[in-house]
């Protein structure tokens, strides 16, 4: 703490968000919305497979489904020959074959009943109504089987975690049209001064437009939040404390503009200290001094300057800290985010094909996935970044230090350093 | 070009982006909407300022207003002696006093008519009615004068600017209501496969639900746009042309899913040819290579794998550069990204403070703003970014290299290499 002009004592940013954190605030509660709708919210449940995935065995390849046991010995010299009895295309439900059969299918088709591996197009060939096949199959050979990605009642995605794009598309493989959420924080903020004037009203000599509100309501929604505009209180004491209580019951935040500085007109900490706990009152940061923090029936509220740079200094260093203690959940990292790290595994590339690799980031490390054949839908949730293999080059070696884009945000229920808004990177 | 299975030829990323940025596509609408619904849009006119800034001339200190002239020759040990005639607090009209008055003032109150400058609070002894004077001001010191940040008429915003939640303050803050920005482009989302089901329907052996489609409404929605689902559409030429034929009337952008390929069930491409024009099909990318783009009736079609890495691939490198050629703004760098400059001048901080000091960013320098006294408002729009130091420093140097953190994202109308984009960092 340190004394200065105006405040007997000022809090470090590191004793203000601690005494955030360590604040006594309601969680927010949850609801259900469409899934196109949970986008960017936090996933309020643990979300578990529905039915298996694939939910039928299918073919991994074009070619040809046959009865693996009708291949064996099978070579160019010496072809198997098996009987044409149909197609099962994509989407089309499978057809019967007995031994000695094969039947044409897709990637993705479903697998005909009798067979039990596929033969690549590539080691066969159609001759009317015979197929010669040049390579044995093992049972199973090119068949991703009922279950293989994902097995019913699996967990897919945890709670607290932030849904992006591919986790909705995961939700609709799935089956889920609705998901619970946390709720979006209601914000309402109150700006306060005799200058103010309402957007619209008619200019006077010595007033201003309010327009910090303005600002405010943008930036809140910028965070995920439902913001509410308040309007304008007067400095008097008796309008104040209507004003923030009715804020306080209405919104899960409350944010008040202006009044925070010592002046006789600065009322606004000496109002919630009569209806709740002023956490502090004055911080170490320049410009935004006169910031304040209190809490009211278990519900925050920031008070923040006048002054337009101040009341968004004070905002930007403050607010995440508000939201991640009221939805448990801190955001490390975020989606779009470069990163650099160091490979687990080499990964190979093709020259002249700009090669996307979806990796699993951790601590400063990257995991390459495997992604041949199936466990498209496991990998897909466990990846949280792509590494970009340029097409000059034939791969990245293990070891080596890559960019890696993030693909969802990193978060944390845990304890992690103050660094983790751009705000706060020093 | 390179020759490979399937594909007679594909596009390079780089002539790709290139096919797309030289396609002939309409540009995009405006529309008015209300200043708080304007956050994150472009703004589609230069905004000028409707009234001088400040809009009357006001006390830049607290302190008591005085005839200047009246205070020429006073010191501690000779103080002018004024009488002290009343107070204007902010937000209240100016009151009159002659020569020989003096009147209490806060920052931001009118000055009193009749009043050319302010003594600061610490100069000056209040004793009943008189006030003593022990510094003499120069006139207009301590004092804003009308119109001395912004001029009426002045263009404070440019077209074209992505705007931010401090411009929101400054539309507020200069009367602006409404305000016009470009159209939020409509992108319809078509999927295509006979193996699709509908969410919501029962599942069937042999098919899936369509979850690609839910995935980019998401990631459309990311991108500022105005997502909106066609629905399934069978692999049929002329289903598919109906489907498309709609799309492009109502959309800005269309997305197709599925049925690039060079199957036989892959009629997308074949049918966008038939009814437009096809820039190119098959890109030197993987997973994605089977991604095409094309042009029907002026409006951009972007045909996207049906496998769920493919697609999210394909989109996110090329639908920004779609965007870019649409509203003609290509965004470099994104507000919150943090980048490393060096600093024009030195900045100052005081020890235990931590200090946030705006810059404008440009080309890999950083040029701290002057924002003493007036100038607020100017200050706000030329900063595009915020260089914090830490407690535990006093200043940066002139030729220091900090980080800076955005606070508008950076555009460019002009070209700018292609890797403006995180997927296309390398």
């Amino acid at each position: 703490m340190v004394r200065m002009r105006g405040f007997k004592e000022r809090a470090s940013v590191q004793d203000a968000v601690r005494s955030i954190e360590r604040s006594n605030l309601r969680r927010l509660g949850c609801e259900f919305v469409d899934i196109v709708d949970a986008c960017g919210r936090i996933l309020a449940e643990d979300v578990t497979a529905r039915y298996d995935v694939p939910h039928f065995d299918r073919s991994a390849v074009d070619g040809y489904a046959v009865f693996a046991e009708d291949t064996f010995g099978a070579s160019q010299n010496n072809p198997a020959i098996l009987k044409l009895v149909g197609e099962v295309e994509m989407g089309e439900k499978p057809v019967e074959m007995g031994k000695g059969g094969a039947v044409k299918v897709s990637t993705g088709s479903a697998l005909p009943k009798g067979a039990n591996a596929v033969v690549m197009l590539e080691y066969a060939k159609e001759l009317d109504s015979f197929v010669e096949i040049y390579r044995p199959v093992a049972p199973f050979e090119n068949v991703s089987k009922r279950g293989e990605d994902v097995k019913a009642g699996d967990i897919v995605l945890k709670r607290g975690e932030i849904l992006q794009p591919q986790d909705i598309g995961i939700l609709a493989s799935l089956g889920y049209e609705r998901i619970k959420v946390l709720r979006k924080p209601k914000v309402v903020i109150i700006s306060t001064g005799n200058e103010l004037l309402k957007l619209g009203e008619e200019l006077e000599v010595g007033k201003v437009v309010d327009s910090n509100s303005y600002m405010l309501f943008c930036a809140v929604r910028f965070y995920g939040c439902e913001p509410m505009l308040y309007g304008i209180v007067k400095d008097r004491f008796e309008d104040l404390r209507n004003a923030i209580e009715e804020a306080i019951e209405i919104g899960d935040i409350v944010i008040t503009i202006g009044g925070t500085s010592v002046g006789k007109r600065d009322l606004v900490p000496e109002v919630v200290k009569s209806v709740g706990r002023i956490m502090f009152h004055g911080i170490s940061i320049k410009p935004g001094m006169p910031t304040a923090f209190g809490v009211i029936d278990g519900k925050p509220i920031l008070m923040l300057s006048g002054f337009p740079v101040a009341c968004l200094v004070g905002f930007e260093l403050l607010f995440p800290h508000i939201l991640s203690k009221l939805t448990g959940v801190r955001i490390v990292k975020r989606r779009g985010e470069v990163v650099k790290a160091k490979l687990k595994r080499r990964i190979p590339s093709k020259a002249g094909v700009r090669t996307f690799v979806r990796v699993t980031y951790k601590d400063g490390f990257a995991e390459p996935l495997m992604t041949s054949g199936s466990g498209i839908l496991t990998s897909t949730i466990k990846a949280n970044g792509i590494v970009v293999i340029p097409e000059c080059k034939e791969g990245f070696e293990e070891g080596e230090v890559v960019d890696v884009v993030l693909i969802r945000d990193i978060v944390s229920s845990e304890d992690v350093p103050l660094s983790d808004h751009p705000y706060q990177r020093l």
